[in-house]
């Protein structure tokens, strides 16, 4: 009873977190025909009447893995945990209802902290009208937990899936690239420096883009009335969670073909350059691998392509191509290379 | 940035759960008319259409805190972490529809260890035709995590609140009370049996029904089914999870009524009673307070007396009084006292 039986431990690290879910769920029934998209696109998709729909995305967020209390003030966490997951719905084309915030914290944690951590959920509810519906408060023996469940009852015609890219539909990506991680990389720089020496307060201003877009990211929202307001719907669509080379890697596995991005129409914000001399790193690492950028991505027919280009925060780096392949960069010297899913085979932060 | 600028700390332990629920969400607003009970049940309630609504409920459970690998066989902590989100729909007298789950795990965890929990999720996805739609799976420093979040389509007439109890209802229990807490107690004191010393193996099979009931309870969706073939609809309804003095004062004040509770009526197994002599701890506490029984708490209607007791394992205990005032329990010896909320006022394991 007590002991433990078990007979076989195979480590984690073995595998990507991609294969881990196939494995595990892999033998899980599908009861309701209702179900039009389970695991595998950003959010489930259940028929609820005729033209509606109820999308559903979770995210688990554990202190230490997915954010530093050290450097992360907590009103911007609570807004971040919520807009990540509304960033999710939002990459379906549609807005945000509802959702159950979960937290579990333990006596390293204080009343105010977790307060603050609401006040941001509360920031981000408002922003986008949604109501906060349920949840549940918990004890962990250490690290602070939240976990966030977000709904939305949408129409169903208006929904955007990762699969419905089309050969030669334009690719198309809103804002600036890399900031996020480039922020990241200046607070765990100075994070180092503080703890040699607490007596240094670091002066961060000229570094305040990439840190807000770290601490603070805003689903791109704007974009869904922008795209409603001018009768655009985009054939397939993602946010960038992981960096755009795994989410073109996405898009193109769901679809069933090619792309080609190409290298000189990526853009960056001017203090993400100055992040990647400082940190000796290349730019294109920024722009391509970069997480938690949560801009979104999306494919659309090149007929539109007046129409796109009004909005000035949409640009268009690339196509769609006819075969299944590996999507291709196409780079500053006109060589093609193949647009690996980096950051794919961790099990870890992600 | 860097430094931690928090100017107050209160300790959380100076507050209970409902006080901090409470406290962190009091200013959220409420955007969508369509949500007709948020926090404050088993499961918030949206309408979806004129003749459904959409239950929603999450719950998050922490290694160390809520469940104990160390006697836990991961099949059944997969199964009862499902089976504990499904009875707050049954307690709605609905059945749960799909479920999301998200996992944090450490590398101190094996892929066969989170496989096992996944497979006694889906025994208990099988059980009651639920469909897995999504879920997380990331890392975590040391503990496991497990958070799950069930949806719930269903009409929107045969829900069934904490609040809708009348004065002179009957007050009913399904099945028997205490054995999930009984049988936790002999668990933990296995435990420390065997951390003294490993080589001793104990027989537990004179405990093995109370054992099960913790480690593998079976919500009481039989009931639902009952209700509806019998055309049977509680006036208001709870399950256990907190123990029958706390839930019947969740009943008592949502429905702003009193109650009194028999306890020549209260039922245990011969188990439990086993275990509340060999620990000296009175049957009554057992009954009243233990919790994790995931047992149905009703009232109905005194003109259904007939068709309820129908069901041999329902029994009466009780009545609902006609003004709002604390639950009281009618001794053996006729005296009366009140039903506390104990459990209440832990900010811990619950």
């Amino acid at each position: 009873m007590i002991e433990n039986k078990e007979v076989k431990f195979t480590p984690l690290i073995q595998f990507n977190e991609f294969e881990l879910i196939h494995e595990w769920t892999k033998n899980f029934k599908q009861y309701h025909p209702n179900l039009l998209k389970g695991i595998g696109d950003d959010c489930a998709v259940q028929q609820i009447s005729e033209n509606q729909v109820l999308l559903t995305s979770t995210d688990l967020l554990v202190e230490g893995v997915h954010f530093d209390l050290s450097y992360t003030p907590p009103i911007h966490l609570g807004y971040k945990s919520a807009m990540v997951n509304f960033s999710d719905i939002i990459a379906m084309n549609a807005m945000p209802t509802s959702i159950t915030v979960s937290i579990a914290c333990s006596n390293f944690h204080s009343f105010e902290l977790i307060q603050q951590i609401y006040q941001g959920i509360q920031i981000a509810c408002d922003e986008l009208q949604v109501d906060l519906i349920g949840g549940d408060t918990s004890s962990s023996r250490k690290d602070l937990i939240i976990s966030i469940t977000v709904n939305s009852i949408f129409d169903k015609e208006k929904i955007v899936y990762r699969s419905g890219a089309k050969h030669a539909d334009l690719i198309c990506v809103t804002g600036d690239l890399g900031a996020a991680y480039a922020g990241l990389q200046i607070l765990e720089r100075e994070k180092q420096v503080f703890l040699q020496n607490p007596n240094v307060q670091p002066d961060l201003n000229e570094y305040d883009y990439v840190i807000e877009r770290q601490l603070r990211p805003r689903a791109r929202y704007d974009m869904i009335r922008f795209f409603n307001e001018n009768q655009l719907q985009p054939s397939s669509m993602i946010d960038i969670s992981d960096g755009l080379s795994n989410e073109i890697n996405h898009l193109s596995k769901a679809s069933k073909l090619g792309a080609v991005i190409y290298q000189d129409k990526l853009y960056s914000d001017y203090q993400t350059q100055k992040v990647s001399e400082l940190l000796n790193i290349p730019l294109t690492t920024f722009m391509l691998y970069g997480g938690e950028d949560y801009e979104l991505i999306f494919t659309i027919s090149p007929q539109k392509y007046n129409e796109v280009t009004k909005n000035k925060d949409i640009r268009i780096i690339g196509y769609m191509t006819e075969q299944f392949s590996e999507p291709m960069l196409l780079q500053l010297d006109e060589s093609y290379i193949p647009l690996k899913p980096y950051g794919y085979h961790h099990f870890g932060k992600s």
